[in-house]
């Protein structure tokens, strides 16, 4: 499907609205499955949804899931001008250092669940512009983040988690929530790596700010929302989960923001994440919210605010038992147990 | 240590109360390591948590986990005969073989997160006495249970989850911890494999009438209430519980049946548990108030309700997740990455 790339925010839009379905036969042939499994009905609790749900979308009733990628794309923001984080800039770019020498979480969670990690450094000496004086991308800039993350995804993978560094980058999350769901940035502003108190404050007002200035542009058009708010890691987490969506590879979402861009696919398309699930629901108080209005009901809620992609990468585990359990497990009559 | 076997239950109770603590060393140093990893703190929440309790168990800051063991006991319940589950007793010997051929859930769970699977049927042959009737077990009978759990702990192991097999089980299981705490068997009892309506309130009778019969023996003695309503397989998984707490080894105690066992030991000895987290909340009822009177948050909340340890086993990939995390990551300094 990757062989007609979209060159503006209309065509990616229309990608999107056009992605298949998941397969009905299948999910009908799973759910016949799973009534014949040696357990009690519904003793797997939603390990069984999971399951006719990833059944569905990968065209099987008896999937397997061996090739989950992880996908880490960062990315740097002028808005940290603003004193925004508690971390200097240049982290976003150590950061990448230390994913490509393994030595990061994401690295370890990738290894344990059996995940492949790619990692994107988005154009990191060229932080996006800071929102509260302009946009932070152009429109060119947005979709070659997009693109950058459409062409992140391997087709071949299935199951796919994105996840992101970059400073400053809960500012740019909050500012697109606040943009596309209104209600006022205090709602949507929490404390990213560890600001409180004054820097809190200072950090809601920078969102307001943003959300004012760009509010006519963003009117409902959650792609400008994206381009003026947000910065190139989360439009390539925006590009990578609508990707899979094409070629129907379930998503695990992460946090914070890996959600504020699964959030601007869901205003463009009613059904644009009906391949995903919530992996974790972060500390980060807003989260929840954006949980809320995207319908999604988080797998874990451990306390996590991490990002890279962490959450979601955890969750793969329980999506591995979830399918080794659907696929696996014998049946009543090949086992000769007697149904109740 | 398991060269000293107990004979009887004042002895099991003396091994289990002479049982040492964590390496307190080995605690301090996991909590500094922490603190120099590449995140901002704190942000992989109840990970950090449990990695630093897991080092303190193994008595090493950087632990690894490569050895977990499940070990599922089945059990045959007398108490059957008052018609209390939605299924035939036979069905415990089906499940033991369906166990032994790799098709049950636990089976997929295990292998998904490498764990050893070891099965002992427990005297099928022989059930338990009803407890409505008398006690379901003699002195010699709970006492040889817990020796079969004890022994089934492989010392060599880094990590036990411990499940169970039996039809009619959860009315034990209820049994037991409405007499440990009391205030009315309807708040313990519940719809187990799948009964509702007036066979519930038939089961719910059951309960009431085993916890009066044996009121007075059980008086503040937790290990007579394990005798006089137990089952084998709930004592072997406390003597497999108690083992594992011995030797040092980190249990995840899986739902409502599995956390019965639990509620005895944690009556015997204020820090029975303190190597035990729970991997998660059941659907039945009555397990998240068993959790509250132990003062243990689950890992997972997916609404299952198996048995066979399956919500331990899901849970295992969590505290790898953690234990990955923590002895994987890089420090800031190692990785050249400004703190904030």
């Amino acid at each position: 499907m990757s062989d007609s790339p979209f060159t503006s925010l209309v065509e990616f839009r229309n990608r999107l609205s056009a992605a298949p379905t998941p397969d009905e036969a299948a999910t009908s042939q799973a759910e016949a499955r799973n009534a014949q499994l040696t357990k009690p009905a519904g003793a797997l609790g939603r390990l069984e949804d999971l399951a006719i749900w990833y059944a569905g979308w990968r065209g099987t009733p008896r999937p397997a899931l061996e090739r989950p990628q992880v996908v880490v794309f960062a990315g740097n923001h002028g808005v940290t001008a603003q004193g925004v984080s508690a971390f200097p800039p240049e982290v976003t770019e150590q950061m990448v250092l230390n994913f490509q020498h393994g030595g990061a979480a994401i690295n370890q969670l990738s290894a344990a669940f059996g995940a492949k990690l790619d990692v994107h450094a988005l154009s990191l000496d060229r932080p996006t512009a800071d929102f509260t004086t302009g946009p932070a991308m152009s429109e060119s800039e947005v979709v070659q983040a997009l693109r950058a993350g459409w062409d992140a995804v391997d087709p071949e993978s299935d199951l796919l988690v994105t996840g992101e560094m970059g400073i400053g980058n809960t500012t740019a999350a909050s500012a697109i929530v606040a943009a596309l769901y209104g209600g006022g940035a205090e709602q949507w502003t929490g404390s990213g790596t560890g600001v409180s108190g004054a820097a809190l404050d200072a950090k809601t007002r920078v969102v307001a700010d943003g959300v004012a200035l760009h509010a006519e542009t963003c009117a409902n058009d959650a792609l400008q929302a994206l381009r003026c708010l947000g910065g190139r890691e989360i439009a390539a987490m925006a590009g990578a989960i609508a990707r899979a969506r094409v070629e129907q590879i379930p998503v695990i979402l992460d946090g914070f923001i890996c959600s504020s861009a699964a959030a601007v696919l869901d205003r463009i398309s009613p059904d644009a994440l009906a391949h995903a699930v919530a992996g974790h629901v972060s500390a980060e108080g807003a989260h929840a919210r954006i949980l809320k209005n995207l319908g999604k009901e988080p797998l874990l809620s451990l306390g996590m605010r991490l990002g890279e992609g962490t959450g979601a990468a955890l969750a793969i585990g329980v999506l591995k038992g979830a399918v080794a359990c659907h696929s696996g497990m014998a049946t009543f009559a090949e086992a000769g147990v007697s149904d109740s």
